[in-house]
């Protein structure tokens, strides 16, 4: 299958693409190194490091022999270059990572805000403009995210994948309706998943588009099969407030010492899944695509719940490294169940990578061994979601 | 009250800003005449012959004694020029019409689609931040559409006011659980209005923004007590195929001899609200401001509902003119119902404008005497929802 990997030089979308590559499809990255970019705007790295896209790419063809092509576009300001590429081109499908991806980072100032919502929305609605436009049928596969369903809304109910059946009174008695679950986000980052939805739902209505979208939840783990095989093939490890996800950043924090930072309560459950289990993912969402053409195909992309605290406890258990209540810069519910539908790739063979102790280790041995690489300054949350809230100070010198 | 009216140059804008003026309020119109260069762009002009900003300005403080002050700014590209007016000006609303708003136009080509998409989200978003930045409670009154709701998706069920009281199963049982209305938008046009409802259900609930937004049915008639007061104060009347809306083109095709263009079937049910009623909405909701800041107020803008080909017939009766059954450029049912509830702006006050033979003869009159400005190759609408719809040829030379 012939795959453009958009936003493929990002945490989730290099190992996809090297693990497109490895299965057998014909992978083009199309990618504006926007996240290397916000790398110098925070003024801060990622642990690991990483190498130029050139590098990374004839590193790939030295160790597997065979090509990712790669063209840098911006997809929110590219329009006419994108529809070029899609004619010249001709793919079979396009994976959708294009988006800015953080939660803090969305709320961090307006013009985070706006870069969040003006990329987001343009790139998406940009890709199904153009498809339309270039008259193909392309099947789009998107990330999504848990967080578009928000938390506790609906009680005791395990939240669907994508599409909720209500009843709806009418004046003749109740009537059954099928809706998209309702939107709840938590960030400027998460709304725009939500419009996304939204964009897709019209496109499939409208123009029969493909359309697979993928609510994922927190992702772990930096290192898949495929990037572990040579150094300069590297992933991303975002550790600081704004990037750094729930459980890398525990485990980096283990790794180096510093206080495991758990914002609020930790009484918080969310939904994980481990980098490996992404990727492959992406590979089972792209060969069954939907069956109907004018609906939205939804996935839960998640293997397993978590309290945060749960999982604080946990390594701290396993490394002698105290955990540190600090405010909560969101906001959001102090605590809350979490029970998640993961049927739908579990049916089509997802054999899911959950927690283990050798999983976790592998990852601090990541935080340990690039540990002279980590800015201390930059660990502790600043993004706050109303002006005036409380944040910590830096714990370690 | 000091109020900002974005888009105040536009067919909803220009009375609603020159009402709120003679009701009392302090007007400044921030506009960056879109509208007027969307004209230029499809080669057509308002049937009525619309002066300048700087003209329309003048003669209303000529004939009413009050000024109201203008700011060309495009509020989804000159962020920083926004915060600067907000700060300035202090106001405490904002009636938010800066927005593209035919659904044919949005429809018309990628570019088009984009640039609906771009401008609209873009824009409302803008506004929503930089109320934020500036940590002012500045109250937003947002002009939306009938089209978030679709048609039909309910059954026999009125169209509630935003909201919708639906069961949802638990384990534990059905729970009650009040949602936004499900969006079933049926262009681009209306699908951005749709993520404008995400945009402000997210403002309002992380920032306590005050937010009305107003959904409105099809906007007929041209004139209000403001601008019929001077020939220079005249509003604009859209006849051509993009803007044109459908009963104000019957009425125009009637004065001036054409067919009357009913696309399919005309067994769409849509809903009516006359300019008059428009602009007194509008300064209902500005004086009535959302009772809970978490949530947005949301009203139904709507005086009556009819279908499509009964307003034909009458105005074919009326008149004389034949009626012309041309393709269905839209990806809609053929035929629908439509139940509205519409309680909010009855209960406060809204003493409704119906139709009546007296004010179709008033528009009626218009086309009349401005016939000679038409453009006859304009009127057929020729913007289709999917490459290669049919689209009839123009009725008359």
């Amino acid at each position: 299958m012939k795959v453009l990997v958009l936003g493929g030089d990002g945490f989730c979308g290099w190992p996809t693409a090297l693990h497109l590559s490895a299965t057998g499809h014909d992978v083009t990255i199309i990618d504006n190194l926007s996240r290397r970019m916000i790398d110098i705007e925070l003024e801060v790295d990622s642990l690991t490091p990483i190498r130029p896209i050139h590098e990374r790419l004839a590193t790939w063809t030295e160790v597997s022999g065979k090509t990712i092509n790669f063209i840098n576009l911006d997809l929110a300001k590219e329009y006419d270059r994108l529809v070029d590429v899609l004619l010249s081109q001709k793919p079979d499908a396009v994976v959708h990572f294009a988006e800015q991806r953080a939660a803090p980072y969305s709320m961090r100032n307006s013009k985070a805000k706006r870069y969040t919502v003006d990329n987001n929305v343009s790139g998406t609605h940009n890709l199904l403009a153009a498809i339309v436009e270039t008259g193909q049928d392309i099947q789009v596969v998107h990330l999504g995210t848990m967080g578009v369903y928000g938390y506790g809304w609906s009680g005791s109910a395990p939240i669907p994948e994508g599409y909720l059946t209500v009843k709806v009174p009418t004046p003749d008695g109740e009537i059954d309706r099928e809706i998209l679950h309702p939107a709840n986000p938590g960030s400027v980052y998460h709304m725009t998943k939500t419009l996304d939805q939204l964009l897709f739902a019209f496109y499939a209505k409208n123009d029969g588009l493909r359309i697979t979208d993928l609510h994922q939840g927190i992702v772990w783990g930096t290192s898949t099969p495929e990037t572990a095989l040579d150094e300069r093939l590297i992933n991303r490890f975002d550790y600081d407030g704004d990037y750094g996800t729930v459980l890398n950043r525990f485990l980096m924090q283990a790794a180096i010492g510093h206080p495991l930072t758990v914002h609020g309560t930790g009484g918080q459950t969310r939904a994980f899944i481990h980098i490996r289990d992404t990727v492959r993912c992406i590979e089972i969402a792209l060969t069954n695509p939907p069956a109907n053409y004018e609906q939205v195909s939804v996935f839960n992309q998640v293997t397993e719940t978590h309290r945060v605290i749960e999982l604080a406890q946990m390594i701290s258990q396993l490394t002698g490294v105290e955990i540190a209540l600090l405010p909560n810069p969101r906001k959001e519910a102090a605590e809350n169940e979490l029970n998640v539908t993961r049927e739908r790739f579990l049916g089509l063979g997802l054999n899911p990578t959950t927690l283990s102790e050798g999983l976790l280790e592998e990852v601090r041995d990541v935080g340990k061994r690039y540990a002279d690489r980590a800015d201390l300054t930059k660990i502790v949350a600043r993004s706050v979601w109303n002006k005036g809230m409380e944040v910590a100070p830096d714990l370690m010198k």
